[in-house]
C-alpha cells in the first residue's frame, strides 16, 4: 500500500483501520525505523524483563468521536483498551499513565466527565492513573481531545501466551457477543436509533483472564477483537501462528442490535471493534472446561466456542456458513471505520 | 483560575504553559478525579515498586509546531524527553512505547522522518520503543502528527531523589545554558532570522545523571525546565520542599542568540523551555564537586552554580540581579508559548 503508489505516499484513514494498511504501514515504516525484537513481536503489549518478572507494557491512544457514546465514553474506554491489552499477554495491570491533548475551547465539565469515568475504571479494574500529562493545543488544532493511555503489567507466571501461538486442534472461543462498541458508537455518531438499543461492551477483561488461567486451561493466545473487529484479530494471530483457522458463523454471538446496525450500514459485524471481548484460542482438549470457566464470569456469560485450528495452509481463514457453505475471511481492507476507538 | 471564573469554565492555552494555570488544573480537576498518592507526588514521573525494583513510569505527548526545528524534530524530542522524565527520579530507560496520532494526508515521508530520528534517539540513550500504536483522524482533525511517549525506567539503587527533596543549604546546579530549545522553536515558527543561530539543546539526560549518581554526590532534587522553563521547575520545587531558593541572576547561563530571541519576542528566557538541561539541588558541601562532574560530561560542561537554599518563607524564589537588588521570581502565568514540546 505505501510502494505501490509509486511515491511514498500520504496517510490515509485505513492506516487506521486496524486492517491491511495499518499492517503494512507498520511493517514496512513503522519496524523498520523503531527496528528491535520486542516490536516486531506485535503483541497487544510487549513483554520485557525486569527484576525476574515479566512486565507487558503497552500504549493507546483514544480518538473516539462522539467523546461520550451509549455505555461508555473516551476515558473508561481508554482504561478498559490499556487494561485489555495488558491482560491479553496474561498481565494483571500495575499502573496506567493518560496523556491528554486538549483543544483550547474544550469544556473544563467535558474533561472532568471523562477523567472521573477513567479513575471509576482504574478502580474497577484494580490499577490506577500514576502520572500524565496535559497538553493544549489552539482551537482547530486538534478535535477536542485525545486520550493516551499506557499501562504497565505484570504477567501472570503460568501465562504463555502469544499472538504466535495458535496451534493445530486449538478451539476458538470468544467470550460475548461482538462489535457492540463499533455498533454503538456509529449509530451515536449518525444520530441511528436502532430499536433494542445498542450500548459499548467497553470493559476490562484482567478479571475474566485471571479466571482463565487460574482454571489451568492450558490458553495459547488471547486478543481482544478491536480496530478490525474479529477477522483482523483472527487472521493476525492465524498469519503469526501459521495456522489455518475455520470460524462456524452460526456460532458467532451478533446481538439483533448489532446485526441490525451492520445491514442499515452495510458493514459486516465481523469487521466491528469490540472494546470488552476477547477472542482465545486454547487447547483442544480444553475448549469446554475453558468455555465453562467464561460463561461462570460477569463478562463472558454469552461465550461460545465458534471456531478451530485445522489442517490447512498457514494463516488461512475460512468462515463456514449457516447453509454449510465456505468463505474465506479476509483481513479487512478499505473499510475506513475512523474514530471508533 | 477554574473555580475564579464561576462557572468551570474551559481549557485556555495557558492551562498546557506548564505554569499556574496548568498547576491549577491538576490540582482542582485532574488529581481528584484520579486520586491516587503516587500521582499526588508530581514527579516528572511516578515511581512505583515491582519485584524488588523501583520503576519509574512517566508519559508525555508532544505536539510541538513545526515538527522539524534547528536541531531536533518531534520524534528525538519525544524520545529525549522521555528519557529525561525518567532520568530526573534517577532511572535508566528500560523501554519506551510511541503513540501517535496522525492527521489524515500527513506525508509519509514526514512520518517516516519523524521515527527515524525517534529510533535514532533511542537508540543513543540506550534504549528502544518496544511497543505503539497509531490512530489517523479525518483532515483538520489535528494539526499533522501528535507523538506520544512513555516509558519505564529502573531507579538507581542509590538515587533518593524527589521534587520534595531540596533542603536549607542545597547548592543550585544547571547542566547549561537556558531556553535554547523554546528558542528555537518559535524563531523557527516565527520566521525569525537570529544571528549566530539557534538550534534546540534537546538530548538525553541519563548518561550524565549517571554520572553524577555514580559520583556519591549527594543529589536531592533533579528537574528538566521544560514547559515553563527554569522559573517553573524551580518553583515547584520550592513549593513542595517547602524552600526558600535565591539564584543569582548573573551566574545563570544563556547564549547570546537565546537572550537577543528572547529581547525581540519581550521574553523572559528563565520562562522558555529547555529540553536537554536539568536543574540540579545538591548537599551544600557537594556543589563543586557535582558541578566538576558536569563540567566533565559532553552534556554539562557549561554547567553552573546559580543559586542555594537559604533560610526563607517556603516556597520562595528570589532572583538576585546583577546589579545586587532582587526580586522575586514566580511561578510563569499567562505568557502562553503553545506547541513548543
Amino acid at each position: 500500500m505505501i510502494s505501490s503508489t509509486g511515491t511514498k505516499g500520504f496517510v490515509r484513514l485505513e492506516h487506521g483501520a486496524g486492517g491491511l494498511a495499518g499492517w503494512e504501514l507498520f511493517s514496512e515504516l513503522i519496524l523498520p525505523a523503531l527496528d528491535n525484537p520486542a516490536l516486531a513481536e506485535q503483541g497487544d503489549a510487549a513483554v520485557v524483563e525486569a527484576g525476574g518478572l515479566r512486565l507487558a507494557f503497552t500504549t493507546d491512544t483514544f480518538v473516539v468521536s462522539p467523546l461520550f457514546f451509549p455505555g461508555g465514553d473516551a476515558g473508561c474506554l481508554a482504561v478498559n483498551g490499556t487494561v485489555n491489552d495488558l491482560a491479553m499477554c496474561g498481565a494483571q495491570p500495575l499502573c496506567l499513565s493518560a496523556g491528554l491533548v486538549m483543544e483550547e475551547g474544550l469544556s473544563l465539565d467535558v474533561l472532568e466527565r471523562v477523567l472521573s469515568s477513567m479513575g471509576r475504571a482504574a478502580r474497577n479494574a484494580g490499577t490506577c492513573v500514576v502520572t500524565g500529562d496535559t497538553k493544549v493545543v489552539q482551537k482547530g488544532a486538534a478535535d477536542r481531545l485525545f486520550v493516551n493511555t499506557s499501562g504497565i503489567g505484570v504477567v501472570a507466571k503460568n501465562a504463555d501466551l502469544s499472538p504466535a501461538g495458535a496451534k493445530p486442534g486449538d478451539r476458538l472461543l470468544v467470550s460475548g457477543p461482538l462489535g457492540e462498541h463499533g455498533a454503538a458508537v456509529l449509530a451515536a455518531r449518525e444520530g441511528l436509533e436502532i430499536g433494542g438499543g445498542l450500548s459499548s461492551d467497553t470493559a476490562a477483561l484482567n478479571g475474566l483472564v485471571q479466571a482463565l488461567l487460574d482454571s489451568a486451561c492450558r490458553i495459547h493466545a488471547l486478543r481482544d477483537p478491536t480496530r478490525g473487529g474479529l477477522a483482523a484479530a483472527i487472521n493476525e494471530i492465524a498469519w503469526r501462528s501459521g495456522a489455518a483457522v475455520r470460524i462456524f458463523e452460526s456460532a458467532v454471538p451478533v446481538s439483533p442490535a448489532v446485526a441490525g446496525t451492520c445491514e442499515i450500514l452495510g458493514i459486516d459485524p465481523l469487521v466491528l471493534a469490540s472494546e470488552g471481548r476477547m477472542a482465545m484460542f486454547v487447547h483442544g482438549q480444553d475448549g469446554e472446561k475453558a468455555l465453562e470457566v467464561m460463561k461462570g464470569h460477569a463478562l463472558g456469560r454469552d461465550a461460545a466456542i465458534i471456531g478451530r485450528v485445522e489442517q490447512g495452509p498457514p494463516g488461512r481463514v475460512v468462515l463456514e456458513t449457516a447453509v454449510g457453505g465456505e468463505r474465506l475471511l479476509p483481513m479487512p481492507s478499505g473499510h475506513p471505520l475512523p474514530r471508533i476507538c
